[in-house]
């Protein structure tokens, strides 16, 4: 298994992604093929001593800044952009997956023109996993699509469906509706019309619609919503997670008291945060392109990077584009299904 | 001072509404109108020792409950359920402010065909005060418009400015776009189309779009946006701060060693916590219509019901009311500000 990481991606590139990579080569069984400005890349790479036989360096003379306008014309343009040779080694067959910790929607248009969209699929969706007391949500769309229409959501649905399925190994995964309350009739023209359709897909198991605050409680194992909402959705809850914790550390400084608690407690905090962060979530899976890719947050540091290769290998060991193929193939087309 | 609470409002009503009320009248310097039906109401204060005099009861036989089908029309057609009687009480003088803890759908539906709009105002919005390090960010629309058009987010941050000057004493409150980045072309149609608007907006101090993530940071003091996503991430806050908390409670338990230190971090946590909490942040503010409207959670407890009522004298205090009246009769006509 061969993984091409987008060197360049992030705002801590290419520093934390070349680390990130050294130390996901000594932690997987996989082949990494650094890609971007080669000496650039190679000079990093002699910080960490001994390059690894499995790390291989692609050149790449061209970036996609994080902060670029009008990023699908630079990703047509610039073919010789780090994350367009990285998904070019994909679709050649040189690499099995990317990670890149580059602006989301470079990485999309990259995806959809190098890769292309899995047939059925007329919008790939960013999908993450959450944290529930005892296993994991799949989030999706989390900000690829801030307005898609009803059958999208559907899409998203049976996409998600597909891969706690394949990649959590869990059976017949619950498919949740994101709104404002549990009954049919609530939420926005979006969610109504998508509910309909939803309840009308015949291979996905839809259970209704699910509220905010059960997101985290389990309720269901993938949770379907727009790419506005769900974006916004995520990122609350990391500001909240944040928020909670500065709290915490403010209370433990204003008390001596506090201090000796804060010592003996602060394990149970940590590991009760770290599966909240993107640290431990380190990378989003672009559902719908015929190749897997992985999309690391843009702040992601080298530990954050080891998570999305350990994402990108779960996701290319367990066959999932092989059977998102084959699924949504066969699945009805929800186009036609309109209510 | 005079309140009237809507004491069949909520889903632990009559009992915890009248609780709260018997416990806001010790606290306040206000008076209560109890309104529901007179026998049920007067056993339940019964149960609360001698009523104090400051304490009302005011008929009303019909009730709306919490998962009634057609809102709109229950509201209007029963003039004797207990939340258009609370209203109407105030339409008449009698009273200076409703709280209740009843649908949203209802007591919304209720205030438009008892209070009526403030002029200018096409919907009125849900607003809710949101915690940082270091005050109070509020939060709106939560759930009243899942729908609105471009403008009507104008009138959000419009009624957003006076409530985070009037109320909270905020000066010249700097207004922010919730979006999915924070440059003028993110976002989805809407947020897109009411970022131009706001811009073109002399009346309040808009700072641009604010991610998820800085909701909780205080980088602005109102965050306007559409009631779909409002709610959704009001919600999903709530159940990461339930996740995180659950978490350090299951970590607690699995240690003994942990005990020691849970024990003495305690005061702290429960500290830190508390502000996330709608026992602490008990209200939330219909704005939009001719009178103090407090809408406080459907399952809200007795503490809950005296925030509530604190919320409710705060505005009626500053003279929220009056001043939404005169900013927005001479606030720019949004609606002929299109782009």
């Amino acid at each position: 298994l061969k993984i091409a990481l987008d060197a360049m991606g992030g705002d801590l590139a290419p520093v934390e992604p070349v680390k990130g990579a050294v130390l996901a080569a000594k932690e997987f069984d996989i082949e990494i093929a650094l890609v971007g400005p080669e000496e650039l890349i190679e000079a990093e790479l002699k910080k960490h001593g001994p390059v690894p036989k499995s790390i291989s360096v692609v050149p790449a003379a061209d970036t996609i800044a994080m902060e670029e306008d009008r990023i699908v014309q630079a990703v047509r343009n610039r073919r010789d952009a780090s994350i367009n040779v990285a998904m070019t080694l994909v679709r050649q067959g040189q690499a099995q997956a990317v990670v890149s910790a580059g602006n989301t929607g470079a990485v999309m248009a990259s995806a959809i023109t190098f890769l292309g969209r899995v047939r059925g699929i007329e919008r790939p969706a960013v999908a993450t996993l959450l944290p529930y007391s005892a296993g994991s949500v799949l989030l999706l769309d989390i900000g690829a699509n801030p307005d898609p229409k009803p059958f999208h959501l559907v899409q998203f649905a049976q996409m998600g469906s597909v891969y706690m399925e394949k990649v959590v190994g869990m059976p017949n995964p619950r498919v949740g509706l994101l709104n404002i309350g549990e009954e049919a009739v609530k939420g926005n023209e979006l969610a109504k019309e998508a509910y309909e359709r939803l309840v009308q897909t015949k291979d996905i198991n839809f259970v209704g619609n699910v509220e905010g605050v059960s997101v985290h409680k389990g309720v269901v194992d993938v949770v379907v919503t727009d790419g506005f909402t769900g974006n916004i959705a995520l990122k609350v809850g990391e500001g909240v997670a944040d928020y909670i914790l500065q709290q915490v550390r403010g209370a433990i400084k204003s008390s001596l008291f506090f201090v000796v608690g804060a010592v003996l407690f602060k394990p149970a905090m940590r590991r009760a945060l770290k599966h909240l962060s993107y640290e431990e979530y380190g990378g989003a899976n672009l559902l719908g392109v015929n190749g897997v890719v992985v999309i690391a947050h843009g702040r992601a540091d080298a530990a954050a990077l080891v998570n999305a290769f350990r994402v990108a290998k779960l996701a290319s060991d367990s066959g999932l584009i092989e059977t998102m193929r084959a699924s949504l193939a066969t699945a009805a087309p929800v186009e036609a299904a309109a209510p």
